[in-house]
């Protein structure tokens, strides 16, 4: 990207998002390992980032209050372009939670690569990929080793527990698969 | 409502809240189109208003901390006489989200009228009715386009995604009818 | 409990959490009835108490921001030694909430002993009881009379309605038994 695309870039954001909500994402995005032009919105609390020894790798994206990135010793978090995350989402990665491009990520959501706490004879953490256009309803729960794919809907208040296909609509807790974004537009 | 009535009123009020809730409710109040008398309890996050361009009517209720109300352009939140929504409670309607009378909403729940999000072949928008008497459990999400029924009871961590009869005990992900308060009674 | 070791514990302490979180923890321990040595961890919103004339008793315990324990007249909270509540678990005590000791309970999660509510022929309180060395995952409810057994594993986004026995891995909306520890140490 050339100085002259930042500078039109820049200038594009500010315009949608004004200079209180870029000043805020320049602030937060001080804490991440690497990351694109980051947008904080919505006010009081800031987004937050816990980092007990590991990276955040994002690109351009934007976070909206109460959203809390924690990454342990060695674990990684990444977040594509576009992605947004909204109020009081989550995300933590003890190995590898990776978000991708364009992603709607709505609030309360809860995305955690780990059990937390070690059962005998249980692998306690595994990757979570989240593919690129992925939608995740409100207060939903994406747990260890899930792969969502691409273009997939995730309805909101549901417990993600194994992978969901590319273009399907899932919901419930256990997720299952509902549909298909396919579907739902041949019916409509 | 005579004037001698509406200060008794107010006076019950002061007696039963206190001057700082009543203050509180005054000062959230203005943000609403129009309202009966707000109460605004427990302090600390103050109840929001994100209005972008619809209405909210209310009667006279109570609403507790962190508490949300959202209206899009054209969206339109209504709320009947003695009803509270508990904290952090959040209300969504870009259409019509229709809370009736003396309603119990508990604490986290989310009402939407609307995906946020449009996918082809599919609408996004439908009103919510809730209708009087009510009781809505901690955690619960009611979901577009669902009607709940007279004194209809929705057990905590509930997502509504279909109407529920008056009278029913509905719970689950999605909700189902367990019961009806009326074979609560008998039974007990 | 020696003077002494008082102390030595006292320093352990010190050392593990610094002086902040055990400060922070002294001040929210002046609000219960009796206690150990608390420890409140993460900072603001602090935890809270909301006695409305009942008792909470606590051994040595962490709380993390946010956790609200509220009683009832005549209600009464219990928390064992070595337990956490992590960030915004709420426990709300009508009548009893006993929690063992060693528990690791998650964020967001809901103890309830009562639905809040009364419905004709329905008895709305009932003790709740979680037993020594329980995991709960984040988000869950746990509502009332339910007794966890020693050891079960509660997981992420549940909402138990009956008895979990011990040893039990469970989960889902309402939560089943889903697994037990030692099978999933034996698949191991």
């Amino acid at each position: 990207m050339t100085a002259r695309e930042f500078f039109s870039r820049v200038r594009q954001r500010l315009v949608r998002y004004g200079v209180g909500e870029l000043l805020a994402g320049w602030w937060f995005s001080r804490r991440l390992t690497r990351h694109g032009i980051i947008v904080a919105s919505d006010g009081h609390p800031w987004p937050k980032v816990i980092n007990r020894g590991g990276v955040i790798h994002t690109e351009n994206c934007q976070f909206y209050s109460g959203v809390r990135l924690e990454v342990g010793p060695g674990g990684r978090i990444e977040i594509g372009n576009g992605t947004y995350l909204n109020r009081n989402t989550e995300v933590h990665a003890a190995t590898l939670v990776s978000i991708g491009r364009t992603c709607k990520i709505s609030w309360d959501v809860v995305i955690m690569d780990s059990d937390m706490h070690t059962l005998p004879g249980r692998v306690s953490e595994k990757p979570v990929v989240i593919e690129d256009d992925v939608w995740i309803g409100c207060r939903s729960i994406v747990l260890k080793g899930v792969r969502i794919g691409r273009g997939a809907v995730i309805a909101a208040g549901s417990v993600v527990t194994k992978d969901i296909p590319a273009g399907a609509i899932a919901g419930g807790v256990p997720a299952r698969v509902l549909s298909t974004v396919k579907e739902a537009a041949d019916r409509g």
